[in-house]
């Protein structure tokens, strides 16, 4: 007798929830906005995942699964755990299981026990798995004091070059007009306080984000950089120094396994990827893993042939 | 017949405030904490700087000056301009004036019309003075999005540079033990979630503080870089060559007066001072400045036999 049970992937981006039956097939999905409590507030990430979960297993035509894997990003707080776990126990039958985020964004890409994850989205960080398992990390300090080469270091560094010019500092750029126009400032050189209209009104604007949001600025240093400008290639230059440096900091010889790279800059940026990353499989979302995480932990050997069954009938799903 | 003047200078640190006659002599100092509405809130620093005028005042033995000169950093608000007026009303004849806190600073240094101040203190710019105005500025665009080579920014590079070895990242340095013996974290190797229960110490305790916060970081880099260690050596050279970049940026052949070095990173680094603006004389707070700006906004010219009173009778004052 087959059983159903649930995947859940949740980021400071989106939360996406899978049901996969012990045989590996993938038969509901659901996806819902931010499931991070840390981030979200906890009241918007359970309502988040409540809503994703019953999405796919309205989709699965079922009532509710055997078990859960929940891989949710920002669950440090034991209380946040607990509300979780309360806002879907009507669903599932056992007790769910969390498991870090990077080991469903290891195991979309790879069916292998033992391996490595290297993610550049909003944050960044590197892993070692072993045996399924987080064996060792890298960074993933967060925006204020890690996660180099992440979306929010890169947008930092875009908005900092693109800035610098405005007031007579840094090289000449053309992220100066990318970070402008993204943010609608029009062009003003009338001056208040020794500064430039412009000036002042970007920082304004800037100020009156929260500072995570500068990483929606990451993707104009890979349009810069495309177009020739030094300014954008050298940040790229550092930003891939800084993930090999991350990287390396969980390698060792002893295991020998794929690589894999996930988040959202890695996944929409391959060529950055196969500098950073030379070989390495592109994760583009981390519901495979949750299933993946979800049999495992149900006692399902995830081969090969599972390991197939789930990322071909994930497509299907996804597909319609 | 002498009149006194106000004059004010308040920051995110402290508020100060003095009573300047018209003949230079300063009869009265009063002192608060924040005065910067934006980063203290308008009340807390409406409070203080009512505290650090009465206090002054009454140090002169006097109940209120004909006018003043306000060198308030945070007030692009008109609200908070006007909370701040109204919180002095009482005590000021004339309407106060509004000035910008960075030429309170030059004029601590200097009675010199033209001339240049590079600050760096909690923020970081540099400014070019004609006529005794500002007439241009570079950086001071903030914690997030400039300041380079500021209290903050030496900071926030100390701090990550000294936690990166924690997770094998970057090289070895005196950073890491003196930035964990100021949180006061031990020494932990146990390990959670792959990682040490030192770094998760670390980090928690400085997510829980303001980012602004990571400026009284600052000063380690100094102590490391004194006792031969490379990387903070490093970070001193970026931020040299940053503030250099900065200064270079308001610099003008036309102007060729003298060089203020201001702000509490400066003010406490005399070998850095030297070194990121050579010839400076260093100010050490911005009192002398707030006193020779209420004194040119009464029309009373500061030569350099006032500017020497001015010096000398405050001089006198703080030693008591």
């Amino acid at each position: 007798m087959t059983h159903n049970y649930l995947g859940l992937d949740a980021g400071g981006t989106s939360t996406r929830a899978v049901v996969v039956s012990s045989d590996g097939r993938c038969t509901g999905v659901g996806k819902a906005g931010s499931g991070n409590p840390t981030s979200a507030g906890v009241d918007a990430a359970t309502t988040a995942i409540r809503s994703a979960v019953t999405q796919a297993l309205k989709t699965a035509e079922i009532d509710r699964v055997s078990g859960a894997a929940l891989a949710v990003a920002g669950t440090g707080n034991p209380d946040y755990r607990a509300a979780i776990v309360s806002a879907i126990s009507d669903l599932v039958e056992d007790e769910p299981v969390f498991e870090f985020d990077v080991l469903a964004a290891y195991f979309s890409g790879t069916a292998a026990p033992d391996g490595y994850v290297l993610l550049s989205g909003t944050g960044a960080a590197a892993v070692r798995v072993e045996d399924g398992r987080l064996a060792a990390i890298s960074d993933g300090l967060g925006w204020l004091l890690g996660d180099v080469g992440s979306g929010f270091w890169l947008g930092r560094e875009v908005v900092r070059a693109g800035l610098a010019p405005l007031d007579g500092r840094g090289a000449e750029t053309s992220l100066t007009g990318l970070v402008l126009d993204r943010l609608g400032t029009p062009h003003d050189a009338g001056l208040q306080g020794g500064r430039t209209n412009t000036l002042v009104a970007a920082t304004g604007a800037l100020y009156a984000m929260p500072p995570l949001r500068l990483a929606d600025f990451a993707a104009l240093v890979f349009t810069a950089a495309e177009a020739g400008d030094e300014v954008a290639a050298g940040i790229l230059d550092r930003a891939a120094a800084g993930l090999a440096e991350t990287l390396a900091a969980v390698r060792t010889p002893e295991v020998d396994g794929p690589l894999v790279a996930a988040g959202s800059v890695l996944a929409r940026q391959p060529g950055f990827a196969a500098r950073v990353a030379p070989g390495a499989v592109i994760a583009t979302d981390g519901l495979a893993g949750a299933a993946v995480l979800t049999l495992r932990h149900a006692g399902v050997p995830v081969d090969d042939a599972v390991y197939h069954r789930i990322t071909s009938s994930l497509a299907q799903l996804t597909r319609v």
